[in-house]
């Protein structure tokens, strides 16, 4: 079932230690069917060099398994939850690269200091509070994901427009309109993530960049005025 | 038109990700011709896994597209400033190279803290301000040229001397005789800010290196009394 | 004698360079045959690119030459000491790579900063402190396996549970139940010892992620109630 | 002439770039024959990947070309000083290798932290002052071998225990028995040096390794008792 899907899905695994975003099994992508309500997912623990398109798993948005032999990713109910709430996305990626697992260890947002991080965040990428002892034993997976959603909600954040959060002592997850676009933001998140950090060693005191310059540069990259590149 | 050249500005453009220097499209070469009036340009936004010499877009020195089937890159207007009011540039170059970025992010020129730094730059790499609200809106890609040029003219600096410049809150231009020595300078650029970097957090109150010794190296490959290399 | 096992340290041993965490000869693996007290170990001083299986040497866990026509590792009272006392160890390595020697040139032990760490060591790596005056003259390299040991019985902490450890103004042993696990376990400890590094820099109040948060992650991967991966 | 040293030579400087330590042709090595009290040394300013023995140039103490078809490098006056005062030395070798760069940079001697750096330099290695104006003008590249020849004199420092010295605002020199050594050592410093930076930014207040520590691994790998490697 799914064939196509679960090849775009392992094709996007792939790319992960592609752009040396992984150590060992440390990430995992997934990618939706929307008329379905299913995602195939990567299964859990296994080496990306034994990874073949038949061992992804599909799984409905409960979270619950519909095929596969194996186990889905551990964080398969955080994925579930995220498609649920969040209607746009179509593939998302967890990993734990290096610069943005450093500021998540750190319980820190990322703030906009340039224009790398406005062609592709509008606004920080936020950071979200550690679980509590009750929200992990209670269904630590399935509450970070309502962490994140809730998060978005409450700090009135359009998934759309900002495709990557931080989960305070974790790690990031980010998001596209397919898993290819998905792994490209955790590769845009890890550039933006190292060049925050070494931006505040040169100047402590540097602040965000200026909103103008933000909604220049994010806008004209997204939305019906956008100029950047040939208009596909 | 200008084949030699837009095969030139190509291959250019395909050492930015051989020497490391950009992720995804987040960079562009461009290379002029003096007697025509006109410079050649990577198009926006295309994967440089897919750029061909065909690719490549002729402007004129007023950012009107002359030739080619694809749209410039976005920092077309910054290119056409800067060749026309810097008349010995033969090639530009703009990338978001992590530590040069990480500088201009900051919002702080590079001091010259060595022999490394003055074999190619005579004095800091200068970082000029983020754009007004009224520049942005304005016309945000010329003026970002037109800063640059203005600052270079206010500060007494020769683009020749220092072919490299830091735009707050954005990133890096270079530039040289022609396409390959602007990526070139990008290559070193990179080098010194990052050294830059490291040098401040071993010692933060480190000072610039002696004028004497800055005058030593950039003359000892520089002008007519060079004698680094092999007279030609 | 042991042919078997001498592969296998051979194999262990030429992922270090593989895995980038070794310059020169600084580092080596060892592997151990419970049954016959013995275990297989580098030779000192040998080049990875010219090491074959036939130059792994076999000892005993006084640290005494059994077989081999080379001398075995000068860290090998270490690794003998290490064995002796700790009966899970199976496997052993040492390193010199670059971020957890620097937590160790630093004399600190590594706090738990998040997920990453946790997955795999239960609470913070430890760093003893460095050998006295007395301690090194006597037997340099028993001495140092003693004070791991020492120090681990000391602290209630089990070899099975954190299996790394830093030697203050030296570097890393880490270890594992085969030579391959040992080694997996150094490329962990880089891992988090780099972000460890960088999560103090983008926050210098950062504190230890919360007990609860500690647990849930190991205990998801070790232990009875495990679950992740795929149950083998 | 010394068509066996010219080869020696080049295939010590290829391994420059093949270990990292250079960025275009910033780094040179050159090799002595004492018998005929010359020495080999790269042309200047030449891309290693054009490089040839043949480009190899002869030089006599006095820093006098004696054979060859291309200028010897700008550094060789220092070379030239150091093989003449320091008799023990067989190859040379500068970078602008970035870590030991930074150091020299920021005007600092590198402490030794560890045993990495123990095993290899006895005691910290010096970072020898700037030149001033009337030494740059007078002979620039002479005085910098004078000043290193001096300061290793003044300090009690014996070349063949400490193979390495930082020029303030400018880089690295080491040398070896041999070319090769030389090398081996430019390789050892760069390390060195990296480790000593991260490990200063996790702790600020760190002390080198206690005495006893640095001599009981000097003295495992050199002279009459050393135990480190097969003893050849």
């Amino acid at each position: 079932m799914l064939e196509e899907l679960k090849k775009e899905v392992y094709e996007a695994n792939m790319l992960l230690p592609e752009y040396g975003l992984v150590t060992f099994t440390w990430g995992n992508v997934s990618g939706v069917d929307r008329e379905k309500g299913l995602f195939a997912i990567k299964p859990s623990g296994v080496d990306y060099d034994k990874l073949t398109p038949d061992d992804i798993v599909l799984v409905d948005f409960d979270g619950n398994k519909v095929e596969g032999k194996m186990n889905p990713s551990s964080d398969t109910a955080t994925h579930a939850y995220l498609y649920k709430m969040f209607p746009t996305l179509g593939g998302i990626v967890h990993t734990h690269s290096p610069y943005a697992t450093s500021w998540a260890q750190a319980g820190r947002s990322i703030p906009c200091y340039g224009t790398t991080h406005a062609d592709y965040y509008y606004g920080e990428v936020p950071c979200v509070r550690c679980l509590t002892a009750e929200e992990i034993e209670e269904a630590y997976e399935f509450n970070t994901g309502k962490l994140i959603v809730d998060e978005f909600i409450a700090q009135g954040k359009d998934p759309d427009a900002v495709s990557a959060v931080l989960c305070t002592n974790h790690g990031p997850f980010t998001w596209g309109k397919n898993p290819v676009a998905a792994v490209h933001s955790a590769v845009v998140l890890e550039e933006v993530a190292k060049m925050a950090y070494r931006t505040e060693l040169i100047n402590p005191k540097v602040q965000p960049a200026p909103q103008c310059l933000q909604d220049k540069h994010y806008f004209r990259k997204h939305g019906a005025n956008a100029y950047y590149g040939q208009g596909n």
